[in-house]
Protein backbone atom coordinates (compact mmCIF):
# COMPACT_ATOMS: atom_id res chain seq x y z
CA UNK A 1 0.00 0.00 0.00
CA UNK A 2 1.47 3.19 -0.46
CA UNK A 3 2.49 6.07 2.32
CA UNK A 4 -0.02 8.08 3.04
CA UNK A 5 0.94 11.03 2.68
CA UNK A 6 -2.04 12.70 4.86
CA UNK A 7 -0.10 11.16 7.87
CA UNK A 8 2.15 13.72 8.89
CA UNK A 9 3.63 17.52 8.34
CA UNK A 10 5.16 17.66 5.06
CA UNK A 11 8.15 19.20 4.05
CA UNK A 12 9.56 20.54 0.75
CA UNK A 13 12.89 21.34 0.05
CA UNK A 14 13.38 24.13 -2.45
CA UNK A 15 17.07 26.26 -2.90
CA UNK A 16 16.82 29.94 -1.40
CA UNK A 17 18.61 31.57 -4.40
CA UNK A 18 19.12 30.41 -7.79
CA UNK A 19 20.21 32.08 -11.64
CA UNK A 20 17.32 34.45 -13.00
CA UNK A 21 17.49 32.14 -15.87
CA UNK A 22 16.31 29.06 -13.39
CA UNK A 23 13.84 31.12 -11.19
CA UNK A 24 10.59 30.11 -11.64
CA UNK A 25 11.49 26.39 -13.14
CA UNK A 26 12.97 24.76 -10.23
CA UNK A 27 11.64 21.77 -9.42
CA UNK A 28 9.93 22.38 -5.77
CA UNK A 29 7.77 24.38 -7.79
CA UNK A 30 5.80 21.03 -9.33
CA UNK A 31 5.59 19.97 -6.45
CA UNK A 32 4.38 23.49 -4.10
CA UNK A 33 2.02 23.18 -7.38
CA UNK A 34 0.59 19.17 -6.66
CA UNK A 35 0.48 19.67 -2.83
CA UNK A 36 -1.94 22.95 -3.42
CA UNK A 37 -3.89 21.39 -5.95
CA UNK A 38 -4.32 18.57 -3.32
CA UNK A 39 -5.22 21.10 -0.79
CA UNK A 40 -1.97 18.80 1.42
CA UNK A 41 -0.67 21.61 3.54
CA UNK A 42 3.27 21.45 3.80
CA UNK A 43 6.39 23.57 5.34
CA UNK A 44 9.02 24.91 3.05
CA UNK A 45 12.88 24.03 4.17
CA UNK A 46 15.75 26.32 1.66
CA UNK A 47 19.07 24.95 1.07
CA UNK A 48 21.49 27.34 0.63
CA UNK A 49 22.95 27.34 -3.00
CA UNK A 50 26.41 25.94 -2.88
CA UNK A 51 25.69 23.54 -0.10
CA UNK A 52 23.83 20.80 -2.10
CA UNK A 53 26.64 18.66 -2.19
CA UNK A 54 27.11 18.35 2.02
CA UNK A 55 26.35 14.67 3.21
CA UNK A 56 23.15 15.20 4.81
CA UNK A 57 21.49 16.50 1.81
CA UNK A 58 23.30 13.42 -0.43
CA UNK A 59 22.13 11.01 1.77
CA UNK A 60 18.63 12.02 0.94
CA UNK A 61 18.63 13.07 -2.93
CA UNK A 62 21.75 11.45 -4.07
CA UNK A 63 22.45 13.16 -7.02
CA UNK A 64 22.61 16.33 -5.03
CA UNK A 65 19.55 18.62 -6.38
CA UNK A 66 16.06 19.89 -5.31
CA UNK A 67 13.06 19.12 -4.84
CA UNK A 68 13.08 16.60 -1.80
CA UNK A 69 9.44 16.15 0.03
CA UNK A 70 10.16 14.37 3.35
CA UNK A 71 7.29 12.42 4.71
CA UNK A 72 6.04 10.64 7.68
CA UNK A 73 7.51 7.55 6.23
CA UNK A 74 10.75 8.10 4.46
CA UNK A 75 12.08 11.28 2.35
CA UNK A 76 11.28 11.03 -1.39
CA UNK A 77 13.27 12.37 -4.14
CA UNK A 78 12.44 12.85 -7.87
CA UNK A 79 10.02 15.22 -8.96
CA UNK A 80 8.18 12.69 -11.04
CA UNK A 81 8.10 10.15 -7.72
CA UNK A 82 6.82 12.92 -5.45
CA UNK A 83 4.02 14.00 -7.96
CA UNK A 84 2.64 10.65 -8.59
CA UNK A 85 2.52 10.19 -4.38
CA UNK A 86 0.77 13.41 -4.06
CA UNK A 87 -1.73 12.37 -6.60
CA UNK A 88 -2.44 8.84 -5.22
CA UNK A 89 -2.95 11.13 -1.91
CA UNK A 90 -5.04 13.88 -3.48
CA UNK A 91 -8.44 11.86 -3.10
CA UNK A 92 -9.59 12.64 -6.95
CA UNK A 93 -8.04 15.94 -7.21
CA UNK A 94 -5.32 15.18 -9.96
CA UNK A 95 -6.28 11.53 -10.51
CA UNK A 96 -9.34 9.98 -12.57
CA UNK A 97 -11.17 7.74 -9.89
CA UNK A 98 -11.69 4.93 -12.66
CA UNK A 99 -8.71 2.16 -13.11
CA UNK A 100 -8.31 2.80 -16.59
CA UNK A 101 -8.19 6.92 -16.63
CA UNK A 102 -5.33 6.33 -13.65
CA UNK A 103 -3.35 3.82 -15.69
CA UNK A 104 -3.33 6.79 -18.92
CA UNK A 105 -2.70 9.49 -16.33
CA UNK A 106 0.41 6.94 -15.43
CA UNK A 107 1.79 6.87 -19.08
CA UNK A 108 1.37 11.05 -19.62
CA UNK A 109 3.17 11.66 -16.46
CA UNK A 110 6.32 9.09 -18.03
CA UNK A 111 5.34 10.74 -21.25
CA UNK A 112 6.39 14.24 -20.05
CA UNK A 113 9.11 13.35 -18.19
CA UNK A 114 10.61 10.34 -20.56
CA UNK A 115 9.49 11.59 -23.97
CA UNK A 116 8.71 15.27 -24.21
CA UNK A 117 11.49 16.80 -21.60
CA UNK A 118 14.33 15.25 -22.40
CA UNK A 119 14.58 16.60 -25.73
CA UNK A 120 14.08 19.86 -23.91
CA UNK A 121 16.38 19.73 -21.68
CA UNK A 122 19.22 19.11 -24.63
CA UNK A 123 18.05 21.96 -25.86
CA UNK A 124 18.37 23.51 -22.79
CA UNK A 125 21.80 22.40 -21.99
CA UNK A 126 23.30 22.64 -25.35
CA UNK A 127 22.88 26.22 -25.78
CA UNK A 128 25.45 26.59 -23.89
CA UNK A 129 28.76 24.55 -25.00
CA UNK A 130 32.05 26.64 -26.22
CA UNK A 131 31.27 25.47 -29.50
CA UNK A 132 32.12 27.96 -32.84
CA UNK A 133 29.29 29.11 -34.00
CA UNK A 134 28.23 26.99 -37.41
CA UNK A 135 28.36 24.26 -34.85
CA UNK A 136 26.52 26.15 -32.59
CA UNK A 137 23.82 26.92 -35.20
CA UNK A 138 23.55 23.14 -36.12
CA UNK A 139 23.15 21.76 -32.92
CA UNK A 140 20.36 24.41 -32.45
CA UNK A 141 18.48 23.38 -35.45
CA UNK A 142 18.72 19.88 -35.00
CA UNK A 143 17.80 19.62 -31.32
CA UNK A 144 15.15 22.45 -32.06
CA UNK A 145 13.62 19.63 -35.00
CA UNK A 146 13.67 16.99 -32.28
CA UNK A 147 11.71 18.99 -29.74
CA UNK A 148 8.87 20.29 -32.58
CA UNK A 149 8.44 17.13 -33.74
CA UNK A 150 7.76 15.50 -30.29
CA UNK A 151 5.32 18.63 -29.97
CA UNK A 152 3.97 18.61 -32.76
CA UNK A 153 2.58 14.55 -31.98
CA UNK A 154 2.01 15.67 -28.20
CA UNK A 155 -0.65 18.54 -30.15
CA UNK A 156 -2.08 15.87 -32.74
CA UNK A 157 -2.55 13.43 -29.33
CA UNK A 158 -4.54 16.40 -27.58
CA UNK A 159 -6.83 16.98 -30.86
CA UNK A 160 -10.75 17.10 -29.60
CA UNK A 161 -9.79 17.21 -25.83
CA UNK A 162 -8.53 19.64 -23.04
CA UNK A 163 -6.86 17.32 -20.94
CA UNK A 164 -4.06 14.80 -21.31
CA UNK A 165 -5.66 11.75 -19.75
CA UNK A 166 -9.18 12.56 -20.49
CA UNK A 167 -12.14 15.04 -18.79
CA UNK A 168 -10.02 16.27 -15.86
CA UNK A 169 -6.91 17.82 -15.33
CA UNK A 170 -4.36 15.30 -13.70
CA UNK A 171 -1.30 15.13 -12.18
CA UNK A 172 -0.13 14.72 -15.89
CA UNK A 173 -0.98 17.51 -16.92
CA UNK A 174 0.55 19.31 -14.36
CA UNK A 175 3.51 17.79 -14.95
CA UNK A 176 3.06 18.22 -19.03
CA UNK A 177 2.94 22.35 -18.20
CA UNK A 178 6.06 22.84 -16.30
CA UNK A 179 7.91 20.63 -18.99
CA UNK A 180 6.83 23.06 -21.91
CA UNK A 181 7.66 25.76 -19.59
CA UNK A 182 11.34 24.98 -19.75
CA UNK A 183 11.02 26.51 -23.14
CA UNK A 184 9.51 30.22 -22.19
CA UNK A 185 12.92 31.88 -23.67
CA UNK A 186 12.18 30.45 -26.87
CA UNK A 187 8.77 30.81 -29.55
CA UNK A 188 8.65 27.49 -29.46
CA UNK A 189 5.54 26.39 -27.86
CA UNK A 190 3.84 29.29 -29.84
CA UNK A 191 4.09 27.90 -32.77
CA UNK A 192 1.71 25.10 -31.21
CA UNK A 193 -1.72 26.80 -30.83
CA UNK A 194 -3.05 24.04 -28.44
CA UNK A 195 -0.20 23.53 -26.30
CA UNK A 196 -0.09 27.31 -26.16
CA UNK A 197 -4.11 27.14 -24.56
CA UNK A 198 -3.49 24.15 -22.74
CA UNK A 199 -0.39 25.88 -21.33
CA UNK A 200 -2.20 29.12 -20.18
CA UNK A 201 -5.12 27.12 -19.04
CA UNK A 202 -2.47 25.06 -16.50
CA UNK A 203 -1.04 28.30 -15.50
CA UNK A 204 -4.17 30.24 -15.39
CA UNK A 205 -4.67 28.12 -12.34
CA UNK A 206 -4.99 29.34 -8.66
CA UNK A 207 -2.63 26.80 -7.58
CA UNK A 208 0.02 27.58 -9.92
CA UNK A 209 0.04 31.31 -9.49
CA UNK A 210 0.36 30.55 -5.73
CA UNK A 211 3.31 28.17 -6.06
CA UNK A 212 4.85 30.46 -8.30
CA UNK A 213 5.10 33.09 -5.77
CA UNK A 214 6.36 31.19 -3.45
CA UNK A 215 9.29 29.97 -5.05
CA UNK A 216 9.99 33.54 -6.15
CA UNK A 217 9.65 35.33 -2.87
CA UNK A 218 12.98 34.23 -1.58
CA UNK A 219 15.12 34.62 -4.16
CA UNK A 220 13.78 38.18 -4.22
CA UNK A 221 14.75 38.03 -0.57
CA UNK A 222 18.08 36.86 -0.93
CA UNK A 223 19.04 38.28 -4.01
CA UNK A 224 21.26 40.99 -2.53
CA UNK A 225 23.24 38.67 -0.42
CA UNK A 226 24.37 36.27 -3.19
CA UNK A 227 25.43 39.42 -5.57
CA UNK A 228 27.48 40.54 -2.80
CA UNK A 229 29.19 37.09 -2.57
CA UNK B 1 -7.47 1.23 -6.94
CA UNK B 2 -4.51 0.42 -10.04
CA UNK B 3 -5.98 -2.21 -12.84
CA UNK B 4 -5.19 -5.76 -12.49
CA UNK B 5 -2.86 -6.92 -14.90
CA UNK B 6 -3.22 -10.46 -13.68
CA UNK B 7 -7.12 -10.19 -15.53
CA UNK B 8 -6.46 -10.96 -19.02
CA UNK B 9 -3.82 -11.56 -22.12
CA UNK B 10 -0.98 -9.34 -21.53
CA UNK B 11 0.33 -8.37 -25.44
CA UNK B 12 3.92 -6.66 -25.57
CA UNK B 13 4.47 -4.10 -29.02
CA UNK B 14 7.59 -5.00 -30.56
CA UNK B 15 9.74 -4.27 -33.89
CA UNK B 16 9.84 -7.00 -35.98
CA UNK B 17 13.09 -5.36 -36.99
CA UNK B 18 15.51 -2.27 -36.36
CA UNK B 19 18.84 -1.81 -37.40
CA UNK B 20 21.85 -2.98 -35.62
CA UNK B 21 22.95 -0.17 -33.25
CA UNK B 22 19.52 -0.93 -31.68
CA UNK B 23 19.08 -4.29 -31.50
CA UNK B 24 19.17 -5.36 -27.83
CA UNK B 25 18.37 -2.06 -26.72
CA UNK B 26 14.86 -1.50 -28.02
CA UNK B 27 12.84 -0.74 -24.89
CA UNK B 28 10.21 -3.85 -25.37
CA UNK B 29 13.14 -5.32 -24.10
CA UNK B 30 12.30 -3.42 -20.82
CA UNK B 31 8.68 -4.98 -20.11
CA UNK B 32 9.66 -8.39 -21.63
CA UNK B 33 12.05 -8.77 -19.04
CA UNK B 34 9.94 -7.49 -15.88
CA UNK B 35 6.91 -9.60 -17.09
CA UNK B 36 9.41 -12.73 -16.97
CA UNK B 37 10.43 -11.83 -13.38
CA UNK B 38 7.03 -11.23 -12.43
CA UNK B 39 5.62 -14.73 -14.13
CA UNK B 40 3.23 -12.90 -15.39
CA UNK B 41 2.36 -14.34 -18.99
CA UNK B 42 2.26 -12.13 -22.37
CA UNK B 43 1.96 -12.73 -25.96
CA UNK B 44 3.98 -10.16 -28.66
CA UNK B 45 2.53 -8.24 -31.36
CA UNK B 46 5.55 -7.19 -33.66
CA UNK B 47 5.13 -3.98 -35.84
CA UNK B 48 6.56 -3.73 -39.16
CA UNK B 49 9.47 -1.14 -39.13
CA UNK B 50 8.49 1.94 -40.86
CA UNK B 51 4.75 0.96 -39.74
CA UNK B 52 4.68 2.66 -36.13
CA UNK B 53 3.35 6.15 -37.94
CA UNK B 54 -0.01 4.48 -38.83
CA UNK B 55 -3.13 5.67 -36.85
CA UNK B 56 -4.34 3.07 -35.37
CA UNK B 57 -0.87 2.74 -33.64
CA UNK B 58 -0.59 6.02 -32.41
CA UNK B 59 -4.29 6.01 -31.22
CA UNK B 60 -2.00 3.87 -28.91
CA UNK B 61 1.18 5.04 -28.66
CA UNK B 62 0.99 8.67 -29.48
CA UNK B 63 5.17 9.37 -30.67
CA UNK B 64 4.52 6.52 -32.58
CA UNK B 65 7.14 4.21 -30.81
CA UNK B 66 7.30 0.79 -29.16
CA UNK B 67 6.59 -0.48 -26.43
CA UNK B 68 3.01 -1.07 -26.15
CA UNK B 69 1.34 -2.83 -22.98
CA UNK B 70 -2.19 -4.04 -24.02
CA UNK B 71 -4.20 -5.10 -20.87
CA UNK B 72 -7.47 -6.05 -20.27
CA UNK B 73 -8.36 -2.47 -18.86
CA UNK B 74 -6.56 -0.27 -21.45
CA UNK B 75 -3.28 -0.33 -23.79
CA UNK B 76 -0.38 1.51 -21.82
CA UNK B 77 2.26 3.30 -23.32
CA UNK B 78 5.63 4.24 -21.71
CA UNK B 79 8.32 1.93 -20.46
CA UNK B 80 8.07 3.31 -17.08
CA UNK B 81 4.68 3.51 -16.44
CA UNK B 82 4.14 -0.04 -17.82
CA UNK B 83 7.19 -1.23 -15.45
CA UNK B 84 5.62 0.32 -12.43
CA UNK B 85 2.23 -1.35 -12.98
CA UNK B 86 4.40 -4.39 -13.73
CA UNK B 87 6.27 -4.28 -10.61
CA UNK B 88 2.66 -3.94 -8.51
CA UNK B 89 1.15 -6.55 -9.96
CA UNK B 90 4.49 -8.65 -9.66
CA UNK B 91 3.13 -9.86 -5.65
CA UNK B 92 6.97 -8.85 -4.61
CA UNK B 93 9.24 -10.00 -7.30
CA UNK B 94 9.90 -6.70 -8.24
CA UNK B 95 8.41 -4.40 -5.11
CA UNK B 96 9.33 -4.87 -1.80
CA UNK B 97 6.68 -5.21 0.68
CA UNK B 98 6.97 -1.96 3.05
CA UNK B 99 5.53 1.16 1.96
CA UNK B 100 8.22 2.91 2.68
CA UNK B 101 10.33 0.49 0.52
CA UNK B 102 8.19 1.18 -2.30
CA UNK B 103 7.99 4.72 -1.84
CA UNK B 104 12.28 4.34 -2.38
CA UNK B 105 11.30 2.03 -4.95
CA UNK B 106 9.27 4.80 -6.75
CA UNK B 107 11.98 7.43 -6.50
CA UNK B 108 14.82 4.90 -8.40
CA UNK B 109 12.43 4.80 -11.03
CA UNK B 110 12.24 8.39 -12.02
CA UNK B 111 15.57 8.72 -11.21
CA UNK B 112 16.37 5.95 -13.91
CA UNK B 113 14.38 7.67 -16.29
CA UNK B 114 14.37 11.31 -15.64
CA UNK B 115 18.04 11.53 -14.11
CA UNK B 116 20.42 8.98 -15.41
CA UNK B 117 19.33 8.55 -18.95
CA UNK B 118 18.63 12.07 -20.31
CA UNK B 119 22.07 12.45 -20.43
CA UNK B 120 23.13 9.13 -21.82
CA UNK B 121 20.37 9.93 -24.63
CA UNK B 122 22.42 12.95 -25.13
CA UNK B 123 25.21 11.20 -25.81
CA UNK B 124 23.54 8.49 -28.10
CA UNK B 125 21.76 11.24 -29.88
CA UNK B 126 24.65 14.30 -30.65
CA UNK B 127 27.36 11.26 -31.48
CA UNK B 128 25.07 11.67 -34.99
CA UNK B 129 25.01 15.46 -35.63
CA UNK B 130 26.41 17.11 -38.91
CA UNK B 131 29.20 19.43 -37.31
CA UNK B 132 33.24 19.43 -37.83
CA UNK B 133 35.48 17.21 -36.07
CA UNK B 134 36.62 20.05 -33.46
CA UNK B 135 32.86 20.88 -32.36
CA UNK B 136 32.18 16.75 -32.53
CA UNK B 137 35.05 16.43 -30.25
CA UNK B 138 33.92 19.15 -27.92
CA UNK B 139 30.21 18.09 -27.71
CA UNK B 140 31.20 14.43 -27.17
CA UNK B 141 33.61 15.93 -24.46
CA UNK B 142 31.17 17.75 -22.60
CA UNK B 143 28.04 15.45 -22.44
CA UNK B 144 30.28 12.61 -21.77
CA UNK B 145 31.17 14.68 -18.41
CA UNK B 146 27.38 15.15 -17.69
CA UNK B 147 27.08 11.42 -18.32
CA UNK B 148 30.18 10.28 -15.89
CA UNK B 149 28.81 12.93 -13.23
CA UNK B 150 25.50 11.19 -12.72
CA UNK B 151 27.55 7.82 -12.91
CA UNK B 152 29.43 8.74 -10.00
CA UNK B 153 26.79 10.23 -7.57
CA UNK B 154 25.03 6.93 -8.44
CA UNK B 155 28.00 4.68 -8.00
CA UNK B 156 28.34 6.93 -4.11
CA UNK B 157 25.01 6.29 -3.67
CA UNK B 158 24.82 2.55 -3.94
CA UNK B 159 28.08 2.26 -1.37
CA UNK B 160 27.59 -0.63 0.69
CA UNK B 161 24.63 -2.14 -1.34
CA UNK B 162 23.46 -4.25 -4.17
CA UNK B 163 20.26 -2.80 -5.17
CA UNK B 164 18.95 0.53 -5.34
CA UNK B 165 16.07 0.99 -3.60
CA UNK B 166 17.10 -1.99 -0.12
CA UNK B 167 17.60 -5.65 0.20
CA UNK B 168 16.54 -6.98 -2.50
CA UNK B 169 15.91 -6.55 -6.88
CA UNK B 170 13.12 -4.37 -7.39
CA UNK B 171 11.57 -2.82 -10.92
CA UNK B 172 14.14 0.31 -9.80
CA UNK B 173 17.25 -1.98 -10.81
CA UNK B 174 15.81 -3.67 -13.99
CA UNK B 175 15.16 -0.31 -15.53
CA UNK B 176 18.95 1.21 -14.09
CA UNK B 177 20.33 -1.68 -15.77
CA UNK B 178 18.17 -1.10 -19.26
CA UNK B 179 19.50 2.93 -19.25
CA UNK B 180 23.21 1.61 -18.16
CA UNK B 181 23.20 -0.93 -21.62
CA UNK B 182 22.44 2.50 -23.79
CA UNK B 183 26.48 2.57 -23.15
CA UNK B 184 27.26 -0.51 -24.32
CA UNK B 185 29.44 0.76 -26.83
CA UNK B 186 31.16 2.67 -24.59
CA UNK B 187 34.00 2.32 -21.64
CA UNK B 188 31.73 4.12 -19.66
CA UNK B 189 30.13 1.94 -17.19
CA UNK B 190 33.61 0.07 -16.61
CA UNK B 191 35.03 3.15 -15.09
CA UNK B 192 32.27 2.63 -12.63
CA UNK B 193 33.73 -0.64 -10.55
CA UNK B 194 30.15 -0.96 -8.42
CA UNK B 195 27.83 0.01 -11.50
CA UNK B 196 30.05 -2.68 -13.66
CA UNK B 197 29.28 -5.13 -11.01
CA UNK B 198 25.51 -4.76 -10.66
CA UNK B 199 25.15 -4.44 -14.54
CA UNK B 200 26.90 -7.51 -14.40
CA UNK B 201 24.40 -8.84 -11.70
CA UNK B 202 21.33 -7.18 -13.50
CA UNK B 203 22.25 -8.82 -16.63
CA UNK B 204 23.05 -12.13 -15.35
CA UNK B 205 19.21 -13.06 -14.23
CA UNK B 206 17.74 -15.55 -16.31
CA UNK B 207 14.69 -13.42 -17.08
CA UNK B 208 17.32 -10.63 -18.75
CA UNK B 209 18.89 -13.39 -20.73
CA UNK B 210 15.58 -14.75 -22.18
CA UNK B 211 13.75 -11.49 -22.52
CA UNK B 212 17.19 -10.31 -24.41
CA UNK B 213 17.11 -13.70 -26.46
CA UNK B 214 13.38 -13.15 -27.67
CA UNK B 215 13.55 -9.48 -28.84
CA UNK B 216 16.62 -10.71 -30.76
CA UNK B 217 14.75 -13.94 -32.41
CA UNK B 218 12.72 -12.07 -34.79
CA UNK B 219 15.65 -9.28 -35.76
CA UNK B 220 17.53 -12.46 -37.41
CA UNK B 221 14.37 -13.80 -39.35
CA UNK B 222 13.65 -10.58 -41.01
CA UNK B 223 17.24 -9.06 -41.76
CA UNK B 224 17.15 -10.33 -45.19
CA UNK B 225 13.56 -9.32 -45.73
CA UNK B 226 14.74 -5.41 -44.81
CA UNK B 227 17.88 -5.84 -46.80
CA UNK B 228 16.43 -6.01 -49.83
CA UNK B 229 13.78 -3.18 -49.63
N1 LIG C 1 14.94 14.41 -12.27
C1 LIG C 1 15.07 15.31 -11.12
C2 LIG C 1 15.84 16.52 -11.56
C3 LIG C 1 15.99 17.52 -10.46
C4 LIG C 1 16.76 18.77 -10.90
O1 LIG C 1 17.16 18.89 -12.07
N2 LIG C 1 16.93 19.70 -9.96
C5 LIG C 1 17.68 20.92 -10.25
C6 LIG C 1 16.80 22.14 -10.03
S1 LIG C 1 15.44 22.16 -11.15
C7 LIG C 1 18.81 21.04 -9.26
O2 LIG C 1 18.68 20.76 -8.08
N3 LIG C 1 19.99 21.45 -9.76
C8 LIG C 1 21.15 21.70 -8.95
C9 LIG C 1 22.26 20.71 -9.20
O3 LIG C 1 22.11 19.79 -10.05
O4 LIG C 1 23.31 20.85 -8.54
C10 LIG C 1 13.70 15.67 -10.59
O5 LIG C 1 12.77 15.78 -11.42
O6 LIG C 1 13.52 15.79 -9.37
N1 LIG D 1 9.90 7.16 -23.27
C1 LIG D 1 9.49 6.12 -24.18
C2 LIG D 1 10.49 6.01 -25.30
C3 LIG D 1 10.17 4.91 -26.30
C4 LIG D 1 11.20 4.82 -27.39
O1 LIG D 1 12.18 5.58 -27.45
N2 LIG D 1 10.98 3.86 -28.29
C5 LIG D 1 11.85 3.68 -29.45
C6 LIG D 1 12.47 2.31 -29.43
S1 LIG D 1 13.53 2.08 -28.02
C7 LIG D 1 11.05 3.77 -30.72
O2 LIG D 1 9.95 3.24 -30.80
N3 LIG D 1 11.60 4.45 -31.72
C8 LIG D 1 11.00 4.58 -33.02
C9 LIG D 1 10.52 5.98 -33.31
O3 LIG D 1 10.68 6.87 -32.45
O4 LIG D 1 9.99 6.16 -34.42
C10 LIG D 1 9.38 4.80 -23.42
O5 LIG D 1 10.20 4.61 -22.49
O6 LIG D 1 8.48 3.98 -23.70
Amino acid sequence: MPADLTDAPLTVTAFDWVPPFAQGLVRDLRVRWALKEAALPYEVELLAMGTQGAPAHLARQPFGQVPVLTTADTPMFESGAILWRIAEASGGALLPEDAAGRTRTLSWVFAALNTVEPPILMYQQLNRLPVDKAAAETIEREVRKAVERRLGQLQAAMEGRDWLAGAQFTVADLLMATVLRGLRDTPIVSQFPKLDVFLSDCTARPAFTEALAEQMAPFAENAARYAAE
